[in-house]
Formats: C-alpha cells, sequence, structure tokens
C-alpha cells in the first residue's frame, strides 16, 4: 500500500510477549497491508521487553530494539504508543502505564486487573496528558464491547448491563451441563485441556468477572469504577443436581456479571454490581452461550437489548482487540476512556441487593432426618419468603446428606438473605445454602 | 452539563420525520445531557423538514426552523449536519445527500435502499469534500455492526460475514415454526400486527436484506458496493412441511444473508453475495434468534467468530444508530464511510457459487404418480449430486400435490443447479424445486 509510504507509522512499543504479545506481532505481520489501509498509515512495532529474552515465542524479535527495563520503553523518543501485555494489576506494568501516559505516549493495554484497580487514576493522567488510554481487551477479548458501549450505544441511557464475562466459569458449566460431572471433575479435565488455569481461583470465583464488570459499569453509567463493590460469588457451589433441577425447571445455570443503576428511598443513584451464578431460562440469548464463549447485553432506553458475543480469550482475539484499539489511535480517534471526561466520572455509592425483587433459586444440603424440611420451610414462612415450588430430592450420591431445592415466587432479596440468616446456625444444613437468582426473559 | 455551553454545539438539520425522525427527536429531548456529555457538545435540531407540516408527530416541532423543500436544509448556513430520513435510493433524498455533502455538511442516514445504490459515489464525494457520510442505522437498526465492522474488527481480515438481516422475514419464519401455520396465513397475521407492510415485497424476497448485505460486503472486504450482483431469493416459497422437516433434522430455517471472498482459478478474487433462505444447525447461534431481531456474524482470521444481535428495525432501536452518528460526528471521530478511503476500494467480480461445495436441502413438490422418484433421483444421479436421505412425504393437505425432501452430500452446488435444470421441463413437478443450502455449525 504505497499510499500510505508517505504518512509517518505509528510507532509501537511492546510490553510482554506472552501468547497475546506474540499474537499482536503475529497479527500485524499478516494483517500489516489491510491494517494500513484501515488505519490510514503503517502500524510498526519499533521495541519490544519481555522478562526473557531468550525464550523461543515463535516469533521473530530480530527486527525490534529490545528493552531488558520495560519501564524504559515509556522514556524511548521513538515509540508513539505502549502496549501493557504483562499483567498484573500494580508492580511494572502499573509503572510502565504510569510513565507511558506521564511521556505523553498512548497507552493501550489487555489487563483488566490493573484497570479495573486505577482505571480512573490512569485516566485521569491520561486526558491531563493529552494522550490516549484504550482497553477494548481488558474486556471479554476479541468482543468490540467497550466500543460498543463508548459509541455504538452511546445515544443511550444504559439501564442494565449484563452476561458471561468469564470463558473458564462458562466453559465448565456447559461442560457439567454436557456430560451430568460434578464441578471439581469438570474442572480438573478443564485443567487438562488447557480451559482452566492450575490456580483457577479467579476464574472460578468470579473476580475475573467482576473486573470487567466494574470496566462495563463505569463506562455505561458514568461512573468512577469501583471494583471494590462487586458483590461477587464463584461457581465452586454449583452441583450437577442443580444444573439438573435447573434444567428441569427451564433454566441453565450461567455466572452472570450484572449491573445497574437504582434509586434509594431518598432519590440518591446507587449501583449494583454482581457476579453471581444465575438461573438463566433457556429462551433467553444467554443460555445458548456455550465453551469458553463471552457474551454481553447492553440494554438501552432507545436501542432495546443489544447482545455481543465471541471468543472472551485467546491470543488471536485478543489481539484483534489490542490491534483494532491501535487502529484507532492510529486514526486519530481516541476520545475519552470512559466515554465521558474523567473528570465527570461520578464516585456512586453501591446499591444493597435488599430492596430489590425477583425469583430465586435456593438449595441447601441437609442431614437426612425428620424435621428438616420443616425448619427450612419455617424460616422461610418467618422471613416472609413465598415458596413456588419445592423439591426434595433423594439421597445424593456421595454421602447422607439430602438436596432441597425450592424456586421462590417473585419477591424481596433480602428476605431470602434473612431467611439463610436465620438457618445459618441450624445443625440440619451442612453447608451455607446455595441462593442463585432467576434471569427473566 | 455545564462544561459543554463553552463549546459549540453540533447543528442538525432534520429531514424526514416519520417514525424514526420523530424518534431522533424523542431521543435528543430525553438523552440531552448524557449525549452531550458523551459528544463533547450539545446536538441540537436546528430545522427540519417533511412532506406534512400539519401531521400530528407527537413532538413539537415549535423549535425548529421548517423548510418546505427539504434541499434547502443542505443549503442553511447554520446546520452542520443532515440527517436523512426520507427514503428511497433515488429522487429527494439523493438530492439532499448530494447537496448537503457538496456544501461541506456531515450526512447521517438510515436509507440502506441509498447506500446500496450510491454509497459509493456518495463517499467519493464526501471524502473529496472532506465530510463525514455515516449510515449505521441503514444497517439492522440498532445494533452497532458497521462501527463493529468498521473499527471493532478493524484488525482482521473479514473472512466471511452473514447473518438475519431483514427482521420481517424472521418474524414470519419463526412465527410459522411456532405455530405451525404456513407462509400466507403467516404474513397475513404479521401485516395484521405491523410485523409486515402492506406491501411486502423488499421483506419478503430478501431485497432489503440484500441492501444492507451489499453495505456490510463493501466495509468487510474493501470492495465498492455492488447491489445488483447479491443473489437473492426471499421465502414466499418456504412452506410448514419444510420447517417441520428442518426441525426434524435438526435445523431451523432462517433468511440468511452471506458474504465472503474467493478465489477462482486463474486466482482472482471474486464476491460472492448471498441472501437465500438456508438451513441452520440449532447449535448455531443464528438458530435462537427470533421475531423482528437482526443478528450479524463476522469471522475474522484473528478475532474468530463474532456476533451483534438486536433490534433491526423500530423508532427507538433507529434513533439510537443515527445518533450514535452524530455523536461520533461531534467528537470529530468520522473517518472513511466504508472504513478505506474510497478511491482504495476496488470493485470486484461477483462470484458463481457453482464452484462451492455444501450440503443442501432440496424440496420437490410434485404429482403422485408412479415414477416420480425414479425421475427425481436419475437426475440426481446424472448431475453427480449424492443423496444423504430421502423423504417422501404423504400427499399435502392443499391439494393432490406430493412432497419430497432430501439432504445431500457434501458437494458441489452446482451439480445441484443442473440437476434441478434437468428437471426443469419435467411434467412431475408442479413448481421449481426450493433448494436451501445448509449452513455448518
Amino acid at each position: 500500500m504505497t499510499h500510505h509510504s508517505s504518512v509517518a507509522p505509528l510507532r509501537i512499543g511492546l510490553a510482554g510477549i506472552g501468547t497475546v504479545g506474540a499474537g499482536v506481532i503475529r497479527l500485524l505481520k499478516a494483517n500489516a497491508d489491510l491494517v494500513a489501509a484501515r488505519a490510514g498509515r503503517r502500524l510498526e512495532i519499533v521495541a519490544v521487553s519481555a522478562r526473557d529474552r531468550s525464550r523461543d515465542r515463535g516469533v521473530d524479535l530480530s527486527g525490534y530494539a529490545w528493552e531488558d527495563d520495560m519501564t524504559a520503553l515509556a522514556a524511548r523518543g521513538d515509540i508513539d504508543a505502549v502496549v501493557e501485555l504483562v499483567g498484573g494489576s500494580d508492580g511494572p506494568a502499573l509503572a510502565l502505564a504510569r510513565g507511558a501516559i506521564a511521556g505523553g505516549k498512548a497507552l493501550v493495554t489487555a489487563n483488566k486487573a490493573m484497570v479495573a484497580h486505577h482505571g480512573h487514576s490512569l485516566a485521569v493522567a491520561a486526558e491531563n496528558a493529552g494522550t490516549a488510554l484504550k482497553f477494548e481487551a481488558a474486556v471479554a477479548g476479541g468482543i468490540p464491547i467497550v466500543k460498543g458501549l463508548r459509541e455504538g450505544a452511546a445515544a443511550n441511557a444504559i439501564e442494565r448491563i449484563y452476561g458471561i464475562l468469564n470463558g473458564t466459569a462458562n466453559y465448565i458449566l456447559s461442560a457439567m451441563e454436557q456430560t451430568g460431572a460434578d464441578f471439581g471433575a469438570t474442572l480438573q479435565e478443564a485443567q487438562a485441556l488447557g480451559y482452566a488455569e492450575a490456580d483457577p481461583t479467579f476464574d472460578i470465583e468470579g473476580v475475573d468477572a467482576a473486573h470487567k464488570l466494574s470496566i462495563l459499569s463505569a463506562i455505561a453509567f458514568g461512573t468512577q469504577i469501583d471494583f471494590a463493590a462487586v458483590d461477587c460469588a464463584g461457581i465452586s457451589a454449583v452441583r450437577a443436581a442443580d444444573i439438573a433441577q435447573a434444567d428441569a425447571l427451564g433454566y441453565v445455570i450461567r455466572l452472570i456479571g450484572m449491573a445497574d443503576v437504582d434509586r434509594t428511598a431518598d432519590g440518591s443513584a446507587v449501583l449494583l454490581q454482581q457476579v453471581k451464578p444465575c438461573l438463566v431460562p433457556k429462551g433467553h440469548p444467554l443460555a445458548h452461550v456455550t465453551g469458553a464463549t463471552n457474551a454481553v447485553v447492553a440494554e438501552g432506553n432507545f436501542s432495546g437489548r443489544l447482545l455481543f458475543q465471541g471468543a472472551g480469550a485467546g491470543d488471536g482475539p485478543t489481539a484483534s482487540a489490542v490491534v483494532a484499539d491501535l487502529i484507532d489511535i492510529a486514526r486519530g480517534e481516541a476520545g475519552s476512556p470512559f466515554s465521558i471526561p474523567a473528570e465527570q466520572l461520578i464516585p456512586m455509592q453501591p446499591a444493597q441487593s435488599d430492596h430489590r425483587t425477583g425469583q430465586a433459586y435456593l438449595r441447601f444440603t441437609v442431614t437426612d432426618r425428620p424435621g428438616v424440611l420443616a425448619e427450612i420451610t419455617a424460616a422461610m414462612r418467618d422471613a416472609d419468603v413465598s415458596i413456588e415450588s419445592l423439591i426434595q430430592q433423594g439421597r445424593a450420591h456421595d454421602g447422607g446428606e439430602v438436596l432441597v431445592a425450592m424456586v421462590t415466587h417473585d419477591g424481596p432479596e433480602g428476605n431470602i438473605s434473612k431467611a439463610a440468616e436465620l438457618l445459618s446456625g441450624s445443625a440440619s444444613l451442612t453447608a451455607p445454602p446455595l441462593i442463585m437468582r432467576l434471569l427473566g426473559e
């Protein structure tokens, strides 16, 4: 594409050459002319940095300057944009990000933990420095959901944003669905297949999804990012029996990140951010999202329901998102990282979920003795929880305990918490109850 | 939002105040502060034009200047951007679009027919005039698919783009699925409910989907838009029996617009653009798209499969897309309408589908007499079409004819056309066969 030879290229410094970094290098090589045509100029990697220079990554690094100290990338005069693929919410990644922005360089990052913890201060710094901060790859891999919210849905007041934000958890839940196996065995298989990490905590306990949700909330609702306020639970308590029971009721179980803004009695706006396993009706688009796929629903006051779906991780999809950000920067289209200027983002109090209403699925594991059911149903009555259907299942295959599952009528979520509290000291319960909200159609 | 009071507003002239135009007016009123915060300045309608000034549209027009002649909007010195919601591929809409661009004004349009027919020359004109041409609302209503392709997937070579691009056709097909009713009765019901127009030709014969597909093709493959080359068929030949048969085979029927680039034997690139009813496997995300919803899949060489889904029409969703374009313009983020500069868009020869391979569903309506099946199967043999399964159904309820359906093995699509040709003169067939491709998982 000789058209671009007269236009200065966008010069890139790349920090972190793991699978995603190598993916970015491969993409910029494979799609070089296409990317140049769309960006209006060439995208050229000038310098790279990673921990180990000698490691074979399957990509040729000989054409790039090497920096042992990645923060030196921020100081190079021959770089316009820094791509941070190091990971970790603080430490070297944050030092690099701050240094790059302070040096007036555009920063592109796939680091959801860093953005969730420091996205606001980085956005303030970037806007003060008049440079770009972009993080499409930090949320839902290759899906252009940051752009979709920031720009595609920009005309709307977003009423709610929710979705499947963690591929590992979704892989496990949908594998349990298919095989009927329990959580532990399915996790082990996912680890063997590379769908779950050796330490899967962040994925299965909802932390990774919470990182992403807090970023989406800030864009959707114009709030300062507040990761700490995400009410977060994982999927490790979900049993094969829950999935079977949900199926019989017409639902599947998905780990759902959900955020919306509510008003308290005194009229002030509060932000609810939850990551919880939920029962999703089989007619809902998210019920058909299986495997390591991510999907995000944004409900706008004019657009209605918008769904974005795709690969939530992987070198190719994540590299696709990183380079999309670089193309925007090369085009001169960056704008405010969180859609409105960072100084206008407001801090918002976290909502208590207590006054919300809805239906829920509750499952108790109990000892097999007389009176247990009476004890549970009395607690429900005392907490004003109305039961729509109650299923006492037979003896579980793995011991002397029995599962009792129920679906409540529409009612305040706070009452369910209260019922759980009333039962918390009971000797009849062998574990805390599993409480899952029913998502509407 | 006093922050913006010092920044000049984006001044808008609005032509055409039907349901979508009224939606744009309502949106800009309801979300005014939000839109200003995201756009960096206020969006203000200055002047409007429509056919009938006195008609009650449920919105207050008294604050806007009125132009009887809509092309006068293009000449006003107090307008930065013209929104064209008049419709029609030529005539007043095109005159207005050309006039606005010639006058250096940004043009936002929801007019798929005009963009499909004249998008290339309008883009050339806009780029020469240094102004913006944007048409998010012309493709799939409120779904930000133009942006998703132009920018979100910009790092990718797009391997294939396909989807459900017409809400009316999808409403009818999914209603037939649910009720078991035939096409004619379902269309009448859709008309009564407002899901189909009095003259539904453009929707049910695939023309509207073809308009949208040709626009998506140009962006995805960097080609000059070529609506005339879309190989187009509608859904009026689909019977309840076909839907039942597809269901038994594990499929649903959807009207699919699909485009990809292929190479001919001599190595030159050719573009296939088809709008056809297809059999979609129940495990595919598009199989779960029911009602008037649209959904588009873009397969990138790094991103993998991206799915965008939402309302394909309606005043709110379409207004959402129109205003998203206006926000981009207010932010100064416009760029090339078709992603790469119009002068670099190449004309591409249309592909013959003959050399493609795949599985297909064929359904014949035949007279009930001996030898018919032998005649059909002989034609298949002579055209080298291998049959995977053949289903002869009983006498159709509406006459003396019998339905014969079959699914072919993977094979050249050209052979199927040849078989149909061999049978075209046959007295046994009461209508041309219905041929539908099977979409892969």
